[in-house]
């Protein structure tokens, strides 16, 4: 079964704009076994949004639409729309009063622009949108199927997660896939595949291994396509198996879930309790953290110390400690890591100091050097990366490889304690 | 003069990776006044390139693809060139040469496979690729343009800097493409709109204007298409100048900048420091503060009060006061305002306390509710704010919304001293 996406905005082709909804549609289509054949982004232009349906209605089973339901004038895709369905467009009353309710909880009145965004196609069947004030639709045409959503990347999400993705998987013309995943931290993916080879070669046609790198991770993907779901399963265990054991010691989960979910819930069954003191990553290392909803259980708080007297006043480094080795220097992160433990009274901390770029770097510690310290029950172990030169990609990396040393040092000391 | 963008890649159809190259490709046309009509996203197949090809190639005078020109098997882009402008493949002694010395260099025998980048399509001119193994090429077909670049984003960057954009620049039918932007914080879309309703109806026909949405700030963009830039310009600038009037009220800055780097820069100008007291943000305001180069400057430091012994402790916000109006209140927020500026002894602070969600939520204080207080050099300024159910986007629109209120106390205790 075959989709293609219709990428709606002028935002995206005069490059304001990077399209990330088109990789998320598409990653969670061929999670249900729905291939991508095509992604065709276009502007606000009604000819074009006809000329693109036509062309991709031609090539695929399965047309998903984002974007163009504002309610300003450049926003033309429902009447667009209502030409290629030959539809008109009618009033939904339950869209009119959820969106007056939007206003009215903001205690705004309601421009004349958004009444529009009640209009829905008369062929379409609704698609309630309950992050935002333009519906989505569903219409069946020429045995094809169309979905259309806003391209606000969290009104998309909602509507594909409650609305469009239920609707494709009980669409009967599906072939059983199965998938499991392996997340491993801390080595590269020519490093993991060297490692696993032997078992790669021997995996069966209809089995596929993939790596799906990110920073300081690779999610490990084998999935499998056939009619017996059991079977399926039972020989995807097997070489996933295989490969864990292979790996263990890079393994952060075989579930779907995030290194940060991961960490807090092993942290939280163990009722241990986590504070952080961030420099060079600002805040990035505690906002993944408390991404996750329930983290407050274990994250009580952090410190970003951003300037040198911010260090010595909250986290209690020593003055002499920073002019002998500098603010960004092992020392320096021990003295953060154990500041922050005492000061906000958990059980485990991470500290993280560096020079992120583009200023700030010496010969002796150029852009992109990074100290991590974790402190835990029993000990506090540092380690010095050596990233690159540019500002962003230095502080994901950083906090991500926080992470992995948080998470080795929790297991460590857990497995310490059983003895 | 329009152009269309193919993009080659198994990887992205799956959603594996995120296609930056078109983002990047689209603004530096954008630019040099080239519009790109569309984008098409195809998989490594030769019938798609070859349709893809006819198709785009009917709509645009300029043709720019990137991809599958890699040295394994699934690279087929040569193949259907070969096949679409009807010419032979042949061995460029020059590019097989280069290939060579780059495996030298690296000690590493060049595996046979490689060989085979160094043959290009007869009928093109080759855009030498100093930056990777895969040339480019140029094709003059039937009055067509068409740019061919590998899709690793170095080399494509490195191509369409040196190569591509020099020979577009020289063609002849391109007219001239004049823009200014307007940043706008705290009315919606539609308010906008709304507001400058009268100014709009009376732009001319060669003057656009586009509403750029996201968290809290709206981006007004007017371009111009002509001949003569000296006129372009100076309409633009009336019409620009009448919005941002209209709009005085909301005016963020009339650059390209960020919100946040706007911030940074005035406060900096004007001798002021910042420091921060997150709660239900959880560190993402100090990150988005902390990504600009130079933040240190103003940005002091952050204290992340997760847990309420935290908010006591570190911030010297009131057991009383958190007993009396509980963690998200005005009150708190606004002591945690006070707290931090102490703690931290900077002149200006952000204090943001919510209920991010999905848990934690009453029927007085539902998910979403945010209290933000900004303190300046003489007022504290509380806000409340009743954001949605998604905890991600309430984190977002929790930290977008403070650096607004900010900036507007900033502005507003500047003018103040000025008199």
């Amino acid at each position: 079964m075959q989709a293609e996406l219709i990428i709606i905005g002028d935002e995206i082709l005069i490059g304001q704009i990077i399209d990330t909804n088109s990789s998320w549609i598409s990653s969670h289509l061929e999670d249900i076994g729905i291939q991508v054949k095509q992604i065709s982004t276009i502007g606000d232009s009604e000819a074009d949004i006809i000329n693109a349906l036509t062309l991709a209605s031609s090539r695929a089973d399965v047309i998903l639409m984002t974007g163009g339901l504002g309610p300003t004038k450049d926003d033309v895709t429902k009447q667009a729309l209502s030409k290629y369905f030959n539809s008109d467009l009618v009033f939904d009353e339950a869209v009119l009063e959820h969106i007056e309710q939007i206003f009215a909880k903001y205690k705004k009145s309601m421009p004349i622009e958004n009444v529009k965004q009640a209009e829905v196609l008369r062929v379409s069947e609704v698609l309630f949108n309950k992050a935002g004030t333009a519906p989505g639709m569903w219409v069946k045409f020429m045995e094809k199927h169309f979905f259309i959503m806003p391209g606000v990347p969290t009104e998309m999400k909602y509507l594909m997660t409650y609305e469009v993705l239920p609707r494709l998987r009980s669409l009967p013309q599906r072939k059983s896939l199965i998938k499991k995943y392996i997340l491993t931290g801390g080595l590269g993916e020519s490093f993991l595949a060297d490692k696993i080879r032997s078992i790669e070669e021997r995996l069966p046609e209809y089995i596929k291994l993939a790596y799906l790198p990110s920073f300081a991770q690779v999610r490990l993907r084998l999935s499998a396509v056939g009619d017996d779901e059991l079977i399926l399963n039972k020989e995807l265990d097997k070489f996933s198996d295989e490969i864990k054991y292979c790996l263990r010691d890079y393994f952060i989960n075989d579930t779907d879930e995030t290194l940060e979910l991961t960490l807090l819930n092993e942290m939280e069954v163990s009722g241990l309790s986590l504070a952080t003191a961030e420099s060079c990553t600002g805040g990035l290392l505690s906002h993944l953290l408390t991404l996750v909803p329930g983290s407050s259980n274990v994250f009580l708080g952090g410190i970003i110390s951003y300037s040198n007297v911010v260090k010595e006043n909250l986290l209690s480094v020593k003055q002499e400690t920073i002019e002998q080795f500098g603010a960004v220097s092992e020392q320096t992160a021990i003295e953060m890591a154990i500041g922050v433990k005492q000061k906000l009274e958990s059980t485990y901390s991470i500290a993280i100091t560096g020079i992120a770029g583009p200023g700030g770097g010496t010969e002796e510690k150029p852009v992109g050097t990074v100290w991590i310290a974790v402190s835990g029950l029993r000990e506090t172990i540092p380690f010095k990366f050596s990233f690159g030169k540019l500002r962003e990609d230095n502080i994901i990396r950083a906090s991500k490889n926080a992470l992995l040393m948080l998470l080795k040092l929790v297991r460590e000391e857990n497995q310490k304690n059983k003895i």
